[in-house]
């Protein structure tokens, strides 16, 4: 299905011809983009909720900034669909998020427009200012360098980095909060609760505006009349909003909160900030899901990314099955912490700004006392986590496995160095599906396995999931523990299964057999009892090993394995570099066993977005891979020297 | 030398023995502890500056609360010196950061008193938060968690993450910031001039004592008193200095600033404090080696530790040599820096908060505009790097090994995705010596090999390093590129040798021999060539190969050496899970090879502190060892079977 867009969008193929519209076009212009988004993420799905959002600044942005030349960034990345599809990418928007089709991200790679390629949070001011600062090396000094960066982006630690490092330069940089009160679920923290007291001081606004005109009066009139009006300003501004210094005690020069709806408004204050040198932030209030009803007045959290849906009744498509479904892992993990904390009085649950995506909001709901929702703040979710278990509580910290990155110090120096027996739950391990690289998590093995005191584990379907958890759950383990499963659903769909304590560092025979074995690790290793059961009919009989923990290693059953096999395929959903099939290539070395290993599993290569399954066929590790590797290892060995 | 304590510190065991001091006898316990270290450091070396500064904050506060069971996290541990002779380890204080002794930072397993361990910053507020939320969940409610943290260590990202979410919670934390303006270097940011600025407002530190006394008398006539009392307070604040909102912006209550070398009236504001619930930050401002002059009106850093010196001159001991020393590989960097820079003008410099550890120093004093100091504040300095090479600048970032864990996702998002030649330069790779494992740079080969887009590397000498740095600023070099070094010196006294470029992925041959190669990464291969010299001496030859690059690896090299040797040793001062051996052996498997192959490097648990040699001895990877390595895989070739 062909999105048709409205008569003005459809002559826009660059910011160029934002450029030349007359500004009394804007407003139509806005309109038929949000429509073009509308129908465009109600037919082939994707992020939803914050482009919409952003419609007014997007459109006012390219009208006003001379993109590419001036660098635009966009922190995290879910809002820039407006973005893409005025910078040359409207015609292969419905490719968005597909295998071999455009990035739901901004991507250097895809365009001369997108300044910086995100994904995580909280980025963007690091980088734009990085940028800034190169225009100054390179006496550029009329170039501008623009952040985007939502309120709950701007909680991560790095963005306060930023910030403090930005206000001490003199380098031209443009800083926009735009703020919706939102992440994915609702933001948290002191900061939201500051922005939202500046925004509906009425006091203030209305004098605020009056500034705002004095300065735009006056400022053409050079330096000192600058000088002035920003005393002025000042002046107003700590006298009828104390507040409104958390910004400018970090020396950054503050305006707003305004309008991001009003599109001509916004081109008119960014004119003038064009004018205004040096580090500045404007603040943008604006809503997610604007100008879509249903988005604007139901759940932001469900209209974040909603899938496909009927965008005139707004209701949201679900697939019906004939037969009952596996459930989500995430789901599993979200309520099997609650069983196991109605057991347990010290187990307490931690998300930095994932309840929804986790399903740890399931616990923030049936005992909020004991969910801790800190933020987009993945290092301190982990330090916390460390003094919380320092007293005796049991946390699961549950992070993605790609955002887990940004915590691995607190992991290594907070947990492991301390030996502290905190629960780490990885979603997303493996590849990420649609979110492409940035939210891959191939790395979490390899960047875990080398660090000393801690549990490295993966279950292989819902029970083994429960049961690790239940595991980490008891005084035994007393030891950093973790656990990795990926997107998406399981293989039970009776996964209710009574909890049985697994021995740390024990693997599982799925199958004995002969002259192969196929040992794997976590979800994927499915794919191999489709191989296996495919093989036997063709009366072939190999083994199968569900290892289940990388760290410790079940050293009894790989002496047991490398004892009766001269063949051996390791499959893994993360990288080969450094992970499983390295330990095992350890384990062989170390005892002096000499076997043909294969390792399948993520290249050393960054792979694009697509289906999971997509991407694991690309990446020869999904069921007809197996099966070839396990063919090319018997005809090597039954072919005559 | 056994240094003697004064007469009140002589009987000081414990906390206890603190609480049953008169308070009129703190002045003088501070200043025997101050004598103490003074003595101590002189003679034994260690951190100087850091501890003077917060002797009278240790007193009170080990005189005022209640240790253990108030828990008291101090942030980095430089500063925790008296902390540590207080409670109970004066005896043992001369043993601080020798092999076998105490350790020179804040531990948990050496005393109940070391609420948490740290050495890498800002991670104070996180922590403690922790354990004060778990004492709600323990209804411990009386509990107090105080973390003590610096000007510097608060620009660390996962601080700020901490405050934002202490803001929001109504545990029991008090926040000290020990603001001496200084981190090891001079603190740099906009939050430092901020600090500074409330510092020195005359206005508001004659009327905030006002407020205080009124605080204090009102504050015990119950809840409605106190909330009277904050408005009162708030208000007199944002009418005199609107900046003090910064941290009040966020919801903590803000006392201070207040002289933190006035034992007497610290002791009297942490009982007030005490009675007040929630959050809130004491603002104590200190000078960084108070009490010792030389320190006091010197350097500050070098004072920060100035190894061991004349404590009557304050004349810090130099080693004095017969002949030319090899210089320390960060001097190398630092020099040839200026050297590359001065011939390419789009090389510029970037440290986090380490000018004079990293030497990046020698180029911000010859090119101020070109070097960058940002701050504690990792992810900041990488994601910045990354804007910077976005637009040709060819940015080399200096990060020790074990920091550079709080980059990673920085590393593998900003940089490694999107491809983007960023110059990482890791300096303290493998152990670090006295300041042990939370120093120790371990695993950085393990984490770094197993990311796509990124060269790693490692120089065996001087000469080395300056040619891997002139290969990395090269534009041929089109992707990440990080080279390891060590902490001290190289073996090259004449180390300026002209800059030649290495073809990426090439080892060197150092020796060709038979039956054993030894492959080694990095400096550590100076110990295989002592014992080619010894082996040559008893008649044994063996090969010896400097690999160099451990991504990519020199496969044609490899191909020879697996073609020629049946025993390998690798060694590497890393850890040995996922590191340069595991490369190895990756390359053994997928080329069908078939070697006994031993690994050397850091062992799979954590290693304390001592001098590097001592610890590659403990670790089975010092010349001994190798050597005895060599003789074992011979004597298991010849033995029969």
């Amino acid at each position: 299905m062909l999105i048709t867009p409205g008569p003005l969008l459809a002559k826009i193929n660059s910011p160029d011809d934002v450029k030349k519209l007359d500004q009394a076009q804007l407003v139509q212009l806005c309109d038929e983009l949000r429509h073009f988004i509308i129908d465009n993420v109600s037919v082939y799905g994707g992020h939803f909720g914050a482009s919409l959002g952003v419609v007014e600044l997007t459109a006012a942005l390219h009208y006003v900034f001379n993109t590419p030349n001036d660098q635009l960034v966009w922190d995290v990345g879910h809002q820039a669909y407006g973005h893409k599809i005025l910078t040359g990418r409207k015609n292969v928007f419905h490719t968005n998020r597909f295998y071999g089709g455009i990035s739901g991200f901004p991507k250097r790679s895809e365009s001369i427009y997108d300044a910086f390629g995100v994904g995580h949070s909280s980025t963007s001011v690091s980088a734009a200012l990085g940028m800034a600062v190169a225009s100054q090396c390179l006496n550029q000094e009329d170039k501008h360098h623009i952040a985007v960066i939502g309120d709950g982006a701007l909680t991560g630690g790095i963005a306060f980095e930023g910030l403090n490092h930005a206000g001490v330069s003199n380098a031209n940089l443009l800083i926009i909060l735009n703020d919706n009160c939102m992440s994915i679920d609702p933001n948290v923290g002191a900061l939201k609760d500051y922005l939202t007291d500046i925004t509906t001081s009425k006091t203030y606004n209305k004098l605020k505006d009056e500034v705002w005109n004095l300065l735009g009066k006056l400022s053409s009139f050079g330096k000192n009349a600058q000088e002035i009006v920003s005393k002025i300003e000042n002046g107003i501004k700590s006298t009828l909003l104390s507040q409104s210094n958390f910004f400018e005690s970090l020396n950054l020069r503050y305006f707003g909160p305004v309008d991001g709806h009003d599109v001509n408004h916004l081109v008119s204050i960014l004119n003038d900030l064009k004018s205004i040198k040096g580090p500045k932030i404007l603040h943008c209030v604006t809503v997610k899901g604007k100008g879509y009803a249903p988005a604007e007045s139901g759940n932001a959290t469900t209209w974040h990314a909603p899938g496909t849906f009927d965008k005139i009744t707004g209701e949201i498509h679900k697939k019906v099955y004939d037969k009952p479904q596996a459930p989500k892992y995430q789901d599993v993990f979200g309520h099997t912490l609650v069983e196991l904390a109605k057991q347990n009085d010290k187990i307490v649950g931690i998300t930095p700004a994932m309840p929804s995506g986790s399903s740890m909001n399931i616990m923030m709901k049936e005992m909020p006392d004991r969910a801790f929702d800190v933020g987009i703040a993945e290092q301190h979710a982990v330090t916390f986590s460390a003094g919380l278990a320092t007293q005796g509580i049991i946390p699961f910290c549950n992070i993605y496995s790609s955002f887990m990155q940004r915590a691995y110090d607190q992991v290594v120096h907070d947990v492991c160095i301390q030996n502290l027996p905190v629960n780490f739950c990885l979603d997303r391990a493996g590849f990420a599906g649609a979110d492409g690289p940035t939210h891959h998590g191939a790395y979490d093995i390899a960047y875990f396995r080398c660090v000393p005191n801690i549990i490295v584990s993966a279950p292989m379907n819902e029970q083994e999931l429960r049961n690790l958890m239940y595991t980490a759950s008891l005084p035994r383990a007393k030891t950093a523990f973790s656990i990795r499963y990926p997107r998406g659903q399981g293989v039970m769909p009776n996964w209710r299964t009574p909890f049985e304590e697994i021995e740390i560092g024990t693997g599982r025979v799925i199958r004995e057999g002969e002259e192969v074995a196929i040992l794997t690790i976590g979800h994927i290793g499915n794919y191999a009892v489709e191989v296996c059961e495919r093989l036997e009919k063709k009366g072939i009989s190999i083994g199968h090993y569900d290892m289940r923990f990388v760290k410790p290693l079940d050293e009894k059953l790989l002496h047991k394995i490398f004892s009766s096999y001269t063949k051996i395929i390791t499959v893994e959903d993360g990288c080969i570099q450094g992970g499983f099939g390295s330990a095992v290539l350890e384990f062989m070395a170390d005892h002096h066993y000499q076997a043909e290993v294969k390792r399948l599993g993520i290249p050393d290569r960054i792979v694009e977005h697509g289906e999971q399954s997509e991407l694991h066929h690309e990446c020869g590790f999904d069921a007809g891979h197996i099966e070839k590797a396990v063919h090319a290892m018997l005809e090597l060995a039954n072919k005559p020297a």
